[in-house]
């Protein structure tokens, strides 16, 4: 077999078959195929597509390139969620115990922030003594004890994917619905959970800037998911504006515990109950209705907020920080950013919102930078929301005033004032094997 | 510029400008640009194409990426011929005398064989003491006292095309029409004469197997020699059996010989007076029926092969085996192949011959291997011919007897005794710019 031939077919819209895959990817990782060939593939497969077989043995096949974690030391049934990124993207921290409270088990891996976007374990690590780095025993302990358990990522995970998009990176074949769709799946395959609840953002602030495009990738990712062995569904929600009012760490930490608390803002609450009713679905505790009221008990009962903190006590974290919020570290410096006129907030670019944040000192922007928990943003108003002349639109936090007077330039360049418009959904669609529906 | 936006846009069917080729050609060549992002380019260019504009800016991008031969040490109108490769395609060798004996000036370099084609510095070698390595001011001198030069490649002609060839070579990206086109163009402008006449070969034996392909490919390369300046005019011409009857190095050299006396083959002859022809039509020798007669008195009257006589003298090398040919050395062995039945020969697979060729020692199966230049076939029946049982289909040259029962088997399978089969044209088509006549 040659890699040659390989890309030759392909590049003539040939279906490659299970034994060409495999070894494209296993002779890539290990160094026998040279990267100038694997970028003459992933642009072959960016014009000519792979059909469902193929992605099934891609995702299959970058899955296996390394550690493939057996989770069977958990009893019960283990769902995974990914959300494809996006600003304010708290969700994992309130779906997770809400999931846990009603009887499914979430032992989750998630990644640290990069970008403009947040990452689950820059949050967790806002709470003071939480470790996101335990044992591989430590971790199933915590999920059997807790019902969850939320660290980084450990574990070699699909190599075969690290190398691959590293070098799609730098010859223009990201954009390929196969690609990424194959790559997602290849880690959450790796991840050893029995079901998988997608979350894949659309608008401004997301990858897919079209409805049509994510739902597509969505239909994908389920289809490659169901063939790999797992139950996969996937919700379509809205990345136009942020989830929430917080963006930041320590900010968005406390924005969820809001909402476990049950007084937490409608759309993140809206959105975070529809996650996990899916995910308890996934795990067969009912029917979808059954499992949203289910959702909404452990929240109502605090059940869920109790979860949260067992889990954080398990990891070395000071629960207490959760229950009063002042014991957070704060930030030494706030700046208030007033409207100049009156209207409604008619937008709110996500993206530059999250970049504003990222400025402040609340991410990265290579991947060593350090991080500074209580800096970010509260939003004071959201899009669609009536604005008076001298009215916050939102507060700033940081630990260097000098920061200030840039990020608040940008701030104005991301949120106008003006005319109403019309709100847009929160979730759009939902997609299960062979059934999508449209909202 | 970042090579990653220019690989996006060919992506995206994008008409790159002439500055973004520049610099993708450019910072290749200095090994800036990774072989991983040329080969996406490359293939993204296989599936968009290149536009008219695009292409002329690469084919002189690459041309001018290493050394720009500069002929104007020598007087009159230079014209360069190129034929796409064939198998038994001595033409150079008759070609360029009759046009220097014409007034044509062909300062021509010519490179070795590899696989199954031989090539025109190989069969040169076959003379005793004919010299292919001429110092620039050797090479001048020769083309102004005799009217021509017939050389191996020497200085750095078109470093950028033989870095994207080897590139191209190993990731399915060689069958692109416009990467063809340019890969060529770019050796012939670097070469610097004036006029190009190109023929483009068709059928089992040549690389452009169908008609309509090799049209396409004369074209684009007529469009792109004229846009850079150079008068170009390009034949389509047969390339489904042998041209002559000759395969090997010294036996293709006495068979141009015996063109050049007027009593050659007439395949080879019709074909040789029709790119003459062509080529002092170039270089104003008036219109094309003028030339074709002019074409013929050259070798009628001897002019062209004392012609060559003179430069093969001036080369150092010894004409008088052109004269009395029993002074080339000979293969030590010969084989008949007999015709098993009566028929014609229906089936005459030129790659397979020129293979077998290689095989008794006349080409080079590697860049380094030695070469027979006594070894070689000579064809006793052509395409078409009648057949009797027991006559010899052909005679086989070797210095190693032991390789004669392999070839036999392989020109047993090349070659088919059968029905009467109808003969093809020698010659198809005619390109020049803006209009293409088929015959």
């Amino acid at each position: 077999m040659r890699m040659y031939d390989i890309i030759d077919k392909k590049k003539f819209a040939g279906s490659l078959t299970d034994e060409e895959i495999n070894f494209a990817v296993k002779n890539f990782v290990d160094g026998k195929i040279p990267d100038y060939q694997m970028s003459a593939l992933l642009m072959a497969i960016w014009f000519n597509g792979l059909d469902e077989r193929e992605l099934t043995a891609l995702t299959t096949a970058m899955a296996h390139s390394g550690d493939m974690i057996d989770l069977s030391a958990i009893g019960g049934k283990k769902v995974d969620k990914h959300s494809t990124g996006g600003v304010g993207d708290k969700t994992t921290l309130i779906v997770a115990p809400i999931v846990a409270a009603c009887g499914g088990k979430v032992a989750k891996m998630s990644g640290r922030g990069l970008g403009h976007t947040g990452g689950t374990v820059d949050k967790l690590e806002s709470i003071p003594g939480y470790r996101t780095e335990l044992t591989r025993q430590e971790f199933f302990d915590t999920v059997n004890t807790c019902g969850l358990s939320l660290i980084g990522q450990s574990g070699n995970l699909a190599p075969a994917d690290k190398k691959i998009y590293a070098l799609r990176d730098v010859t223009a074949t990201v954009d390929s619905l196969p690609l990424i769709a194959s790559s997602i799946m290849s880690k959450k395959l790796a991840a050893g959970s029995d079901c998988i609840l997608l979350d894949v953002k659309t608008g401004s602030g997301a990858f897919m800037k079209n409805l049509d495009d994510a739902i597509k990738l969505a239909e994908t990712m389920v289809s490659i998911g169901e063939n790999a062995g797992r139950r996969t569904v996937a919700l379509i929600t809205d990345m136009d504006t942020p989830l929430g009012f917080g963006i930041g760490n320590s900010i968005e930490v406390v924005e969820s515990m809001d909402v476990l608390k049950n007084r937490g803002a409608d759309d993140l609450t809206k959105i975070s109950l529809e996650l996990a009713a899916n995910m308890l679905y996934l795990v067969d505790k009912g029917t979808l209705e059954d499992c949203r009221k289910l959702a909404e008990k452990s929240i109502v009962d605090g059940s869920a907020f109790e979860t949260f903190c067992k889990m954080v006590k398990a990891q070395g974290g000071d629960d207490s920080v959760l229950r009063d919020y002042d014991k957070f570290p704060k930030a030494t410096y706030s700046r208030e950013i007033l409207a100049d006129g009156n209207g409604f907030v008619a937008k709110m670019n996500a993206e530059l919102l999250g970049k504003i944040s990222v400025m402040l000192g609340a991410g990265r922007e290579t991947k060593d930078s350090p991080i500074d928990y209580s800096a970010g943003i509260i939003l004071r108003k959201k899009f669609g929301d009536e604005v008076h002349a001298g009215e916050s639109l939102a507060t700033l936090y940081c630990s260097d005033e000098k920061l200030f007077n840039a990020a608040e330039k940008n701030f104005r360049a991301a949120v106008e004032v003006g005319e109403k418009t019309e709100t847009r959904p929160l979730i759009f669609a939902r997609v299960e094997l062979n059934h999508t529906e449209k909202f």
